[in-house]
């Protein structure tokens, strides 16, 4: 069994409450893969290896959320195509759009779509995260979408990272379906979703709530799926419009409503209420250029927790760095730097619906982050720096 | 003598006109610390070493042509106040701002200066730059200036890297000098440059043009005394305002003018005609949430070259990613993908005067980037991902 002392570690727990984000010089006692003690430590401790960290600052390993780490293609030609003056139809023409991902991903193999995930998985690990969410979402096809979550499955045995699933095939609607929309989550994401689950390829139930993809009956058609599955919701909601996707996943007790710029005052009640937590992008609110922000003064005030998040995907965030993501989040969204790391932290492992990381207590996995930085601060600060000195996963260093 | 040959690699000359940008199939023969052939090569290289590039793009060494990159402190805890709401005065009041980074350099001693400069230097390495200018600026006094550049001048020595210095005394009226900016010219920023001048230290002479800094007759006396030593000048001008500096900077043939969102037509016009390079910071623009574009179009019409650079400080852009500033230079300022990478080769290298590097050509520096990937444009169209495969640095694998 693993057991040592991190001694000379300056703690940030990350825990709810105002002492989470006060640096603490403790003693951290790991045994297996579990914190077994913060301060003082059991009588079986006594003679345990003692690592020192050297004054450094601690944190929970950190927590990506929302991604589509796991996808065929990429999007770099049409990205310079659009900043070379051609028009969408142009670049339409030409198969861009979320279209081009989805014949990619398609065209892929299982064994193609791991390789090309590993590396932008490594860029995250490289940051510090211990925990992705990997959605599906550019198959499409109840085998194309289960393709991909396989593929997101055996990255957990390929690096020192927990992956935890959404079934996103109501993401878009397929050429094949053009128009039905109904028929597609009928036909294709309800069956697959079953057909996922019974595969044990499911952590969670995502859609994409807003006109160019579906609607709230369409989603709650899912959802209720969901529900008989036992499965938490979680949805794409509130990002280009207000449809209502923010109230409904709240109405099911969902995990989390994500982008949400235009969500309301009422929207931001409800998920407190609910617990559901306010996923923000702001990777993908910078690519696209956006204009609204969402609404932070309003989630302060109702007391919604906000989770930050890369969205790394193809198209309008081709981003691996959750830090990159913290200062934007600072420098766009207007987070406090505490809000930032407990957006990666203990507010993003409630969007997975997790309970034993994100936060430094015993009992908790041993996922841990250790930094090179004087002042916790720095971490959303930095813009392109990388000031990791190791992370542990599981309570083995990586 | 080193002598080798890289083969099977896609050689992106980077060099002005239409083909620069195009992928070239072709041997690339070093010798020393040169390139001594692309494509045909001479007899004497018959024999040399073949290295296998396994058809990577290959591009000159990237160059970050504006940086602070030497300086003491960091204002992380500044940044924090600001987002948790204090206001100017009390962050003032607390010793914020570039007072604050003053303080710290003129505490810090040389030794310090390199050791905190070396991971944000290493940072910009593993990306795969090769050159980088430094400035002064934190000093504000003759020794404190010296100081900084005699540090820039060490970190040559200590990492695989080129290092181009700027004499920027003119970057802030310090406390002893309130209201006294003429003297403060005539007293430190003047004296100072001839006593760095002998000393070796100074590569160009830069200033910073701005209602809070210094106007164009100050700026304009700096630069008479730089052209009496046979120094190029540079500005940072019209970043917050319209101060004509970039017309300044022309009208003696500069090397460039920086920032410039405030530059108009005929500031276009006037750089172009010089040969002055307009360096673009978007690093800056997006910390600052600034909304006033530089004018692109009127730069484009013109044939002002235009360069990218982190501008890495600690207070504007503490930024460290030059893939990032692409990235930021296409989805902020809707550069293209080509733009962007000449603004960190070719363009680069005309703002700091080096006709030795920043484009693959025979008896140009063998400094070279190797990258995992398939298009020119992924290197601006990912956000926080680094996909360098290796660099050269003087014929040298890093
Ligand atoms: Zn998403
Ligand atoms: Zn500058």
């Amino acid at each position: 069994m693993i057991r040592y002392v991190l001694r000379n570690a300056r703690l940030l727990s990350c825990a709810d409450g105002a002492d989470g984000y006060m640096l603490q010089t403790a003693d951290l006692a790991v045994e297996g893969d579990r914190i077994a003690a913060i301060g003082d430590l059991p009588a079986s401790f006594r003679d345990a290896e003692r690592r020192d960290m050297e004054g450094r600052i601690v944190t929970p390993a950190l927590i990506d959320c929302h991604t589509h780490l796991v996808h065929g293609g990429d999007r770099a030609r049409e990205f310079e195509m659009r900043l070379e003056g051609a028009s969408y139809e142009e670049i339409a023409r030409e198969g861009g759009g979320i279209l081009s991902s989805v014949i990619a991903t398609r065209a892929a193999d299982e064994d193609a779509l791991v390789a090309s995930a590993l590396p932008r998985l490594d860029a995250l690990l490289a940051e510090g995260v211990g925990t992705v969410e990997v959605k599906s979402g550019y198959g499409l096809t109840i085998e194309g979408e289960i393709k991909m979550l396989r593929a997101a499955r055996r990255l957990e045995k390929l690096r020192k990272v927990r992956i935890v699933t959404s079934w996103l095939a109501a993401h878009a609607v397929p050429p094949e379906y053009k128009d039905r929309p109904d028929a597609y989550i009928d036909e294709i994401a309800i069956p697959g979703l079953r057909a996922a689950h019974d595969e044990g390829l499911v952590d969670a139930v995502d859609g994409f709530c807003e006109g160019i993809a579906f609607l709230v009956p369409q989603i709650a058609r899912l959802f209720d799926a969901a529900a008989e599955l036992g499965l938490p919701v979680k949805l794409h909601a509130e990002q280009l419009s207000h449809q209502g996707g923010s109230k409904r996943v709240a109405a099911q007790g969902g995990l989390s409503a994500d982008h949400v710029e235009y969500a309301t005052e009422e929207d931001a009640q409800a998920m407190a209420q609910a617990g559901t937590v306010a996923t923000l992008l702001p990777g993908a609110f910078y690519t696209l250029r956006e204009t609204q922000l969402p609404p932070i003064e309003a989630f302060r005030a109702a007391g919604t927790r906000m989770a930050l998040a890369t969205d790394c995907n193809p198209g309008t965030a081709p981003m691996t760095s959750i830090l990159l993501a913290m200062n934007m989040g600072a420098t766009l969204f207007r987070l406090t730097p505490e809000e930032c790391l407990r957006g990666v932290t203990c507010h993003a492992a409630a969007a997975l619906g997790l309970e034993d990381c994100g936060v430094l207590a015993p009992g908790c996995r041993a996922d841990l982050a250790v930094w090179n930085i004087a002042h916790p601060a720095e971490l959303s600060y930095r813009i392109g720096f990388n000031p990791l000195h190791e992370r542990y996963h599981g309570g083995v260093r990586c």
